[in-house]
């Protein structure tokens, strides 16, 4: 009756979390539109709520109900319930509430001082602030405590049970390879001129339609709008955005943004009405996992030759005169060029892991104190240079790029670089069991979805990102499938 | 030290309640857009926050509060907050957490049930819903408690301290003289066809705009969007939005919808920076007093001549030929003109009043069980018969018409035509002391905008109503000054 009970409330506490973390999605989600002066009430609403949710998962409460339930023969989603939320209590009452407040203080004031230094091209002007997110980065590893690793803690946030020297491992050997095919692959010429014609954006739009609809994008249960960045936002079980931009680009960059998007949004359909549905477990299980579903998506499925074999012939329907003189070969080549460039979100699959293990390194060497701030703008052009064999111009076009610094965000780059390992892992098994380049060839991506829906997607947050990679690949995270894939694309054909 | 304490803590859950309705706004505005699977959890989003606000403003905590703080004396913002704490304490104590749901969960489902009961002209199939929401009205207004008159604790939800019996007094002289005058002038002979041409919306945006800055409206403090229905929101203290429709609607409609909105919209911008700022009292202090806004703005100023004659150059600039044989007079009478129709959205400023007698005294009827559900079509029709003179021809340009009854609302319809009666006696006084035609030929709005903002606006809710109103006019509400407007108008022109 007691574990009843306590069971109960840990329910009725676990729905409360989700019910504001997506009412604070909303929000988020509103902030488009919303009018400038509008911005500092928007933030008093957004912190009553994550006060509201850090109350709830560090109250006295929930550490009685924890410690009822640990070791109590339970159903499985309520264990990894128990689990979870034993993590989130033990990690939020290690922070004090006087360090959350001066850590949400600064990193809101350095946002739109990152945005004005950005545009002024003046790092100089933001260092005083990244300096002071570094030290309370330091003092947050601290409290959150580890064994040696500063990095650790940080990392674990985002992507639970891998650490600092695991990733440290993976990098290591793919920063060998990748330089390894960009050096080999940067040097051919490929035209994507015509990528950047004039595209309607009402043709494009009804493109990208369809293929998500294909990919099996439930419109009931989400939407696809342009925002300034596409993202992927979780507003309710049923009701999961994502955004795309059209502005300026390329005829690639909206769709495959969409796509990538796309494979998010299937993790949140699918994980929300899986397992775990009801729960905040009803989600992706880690970063790294969730960035695996966009970018097998993205670059595995969307940007293979099998896709296109069924797709260009209605790409260039659409798109006749802009592709008058492109046949899909041609094509193929310019969505897949490799060409080392200094924008991370501009690159491709191969230079893209050199950008991220240039973040790593930065990110490690600052936490630790091995790098001051003052030097960072000089270690960034080094990094450059030495990964990808490129003169860093600007800081605009180099340290000021990203926002992730500016939000107080360390240990989150590696997991988008964690994606496309775990992804190619996935896939690689994924093909054994289902002939990929029939489907594709016959536009048919339901099989694939299926697939990843029920090996991975419908779990959730059930059980650890190892722990499901393991029961889906049978075998840790690994390098070397990556290095097949990237050796198979661009090397062997 | 007691009393501090209190103010403190007062002010404190207020500012509380402040954001979490607001935030409430915010889920209602993306209703807009939410997936049609997002329905129900959004549902539960708002019940959530509806909750928290419940508890907050009916706790044991504020009932020692506000006992603790009066008859003491206190600022004037201060006693007009616990005069309101006090209020809603006592009126939400009233109601039981059980019936409060039942009627949340009855009018969440006839809201669909209205919906598609109109969509099929089918009044039968709502009938029985409205009935229990009649029930359910008729118990709350025993719970509300009143002394002989079940609809005086309704009315005074939306206009506190006004009385059914004052209302019916007004409404029995405004129904006689708007009869008059509609007898009158309904027979003349407008050309308003023109009103129905092909306007570009791009153009009628841009003049909409034009007005909107020129009454004040803070382009950086809200915004304007399209919308399926005109309505005025306000997400944050800076964050007050506006929308009109467009769609197969004359080009007059788009434009007074949007000065409709934007009359509530500068009441919200004032009176959320007047005195009363940063508290639940920085806003409207009733419904007939925001709708009083709205009105003066919409018809006494944007459908007057003086208004034209600076604009109507412009108009006609913005659109040579479809008004390329209209001259101003002609324009003046088609936005004026005056003629009986089933639909009160789209009545005119003296046929208006009548639609809402009708309603005021069904409602009545319905609460005290003079009149049933079952019989409400049959008397619709003769309402419509003996106000309007017009012939019902369906209970969907009939009595399924409006919304408010399925969203449990009884006494609102009243608010608006005493903002017709508000705004009057408002405007009267005002042209004592600005020579508005002077101002209006010159395009100058801003003297309006601030005699308003300094008599009434930015005062919020600091004062009752009939108070604000009787310091601002030196009297009660009388219909006289609603009758002479429009007697000048359209009878001695």
């Amino acid at each position: 009756m007691v574990v009843d009970k306590a069971v109960k409330r840990l329910k009725e506490i676990d729905r409360e979390v989700l019910l504001l973390s997506h009412i604070l999605s909303v929000l988020s989600w509103d902030q488009e539109v919303l009018p400038s002066k509008g911005a500092e009430e928007r933030g008093a609403q957004v912190g009553l709520l994550e006060r509201q949710i850090h109350t709830l998962v560090t109250s006295d409460e929930l550490g009685e109900i924890i410690a009822t339930l640990e070791g109590v023969q339970l159903g499985e989603v309520e264990t990894a319930m128990v689990r979870h939320a034993k993590r989130d209590w033990e990690r939020e009452r290690r922070l004090d509430g006087e360090f959350v407040q001066l850590f949400s203080e600064t990193t809101a004031k350095a946002y739109p001082a990152w945005v004005k230094a950005r545009q002024e091209d003046d790092f100089k002007a933001f260092a005083p602030t990244l300096e002071m997110i570094v030290t309370l980065l330091q003092e947050k590893a601290e409290a959150l405590g580890h064994s040696g690793e500063p990095y650790d803690p940080l990392l674990d946030l985002y992507e639970e049970g891998t650490t600092t020297a695991e990733v440290e491992s993976l990098f290591s050997e793919m920063g060998l390879f990748l330089k390894e095919i960009l050096e080999q692959v940067g040097e051919r010429e490929v035209d994507d001129t015509f990528l950047y014609g004039k595209y309607p954006q009402e043709s494009q739009d009804f493109f990208i339609r369809e293929v998500l609809t294909n990919m099996g994008f439930d419109w009931e249960r989400g939407l696809l709008h342009t925002a300034v960045h596409p993202a992927t936002s979780t507003l309710g079980a049923h009701d999961i955005r994502i955004t795309t931009r059209y502005e300026e680009l390329s005829v690639a960059s909206p769709l495959f943004s969409a796509i990538h998007e796309g494979g998010h949004a299937l993790y949140e359909m699918a994980a929300s009405q899986g397992v775990c549905r009801g729960t905040t477990l009803g989600s992706g299980v880690s970063l790294g996992f969730h960035e695996s579903q966009s970018r097998l998506w993205e670059n595995m499925i969307g940007r293979s030759g099998s896709f296109w074999d069924y797709y260009f012939p209605q790409f260039k329907e659409l798109f006749p005169l802009q592709l008058a003189n492109v046949d899909e070969g041609q094509f193929l080549a310019a969505i897949n060029r490799v060409k080392a460039t200094p924008i991370r979100v501009d690159a491709d699959e191969v230079t893209y892991g050199l950008h991220i293990i240039a973040r790593f390194e930065l990110e490690k060497a600052l936490l630790k104190g091995d790098l001051k701030v003052k030097d960072l703008s000089g270690a960034w052009a080094e990094k450059m240079e030495k990964l990808l064999n490129i003169k860093v111009k600007s800081d605009r076009l180099g340290v000021l790029q990203d926002v992730h610094w500016s939000m107080g965000v360390f240990g989150y780059f590696p997991t988008y670089a964690l994606g496309n390992l775990y992804g190619a892992q996935i896939s690689a098994i994924m093909a054994n069991e289902i002939d990929l380049d029939y489907h594709l060839k016959r536009g048919e991506l339901t099989p694939i979805r299926e697939w990843l829906e029920a090996k991975i997607l419908k779990y959730g947050a059930l059980y650890q990102p190892k722990e499901l990679l393991n029961k889906v690949t049978g075998s840790p995270l690994r390098s070397s499938h990556f290095k097949e894939y990237l050796t198979k694309k661009y090397l062997e054909i």
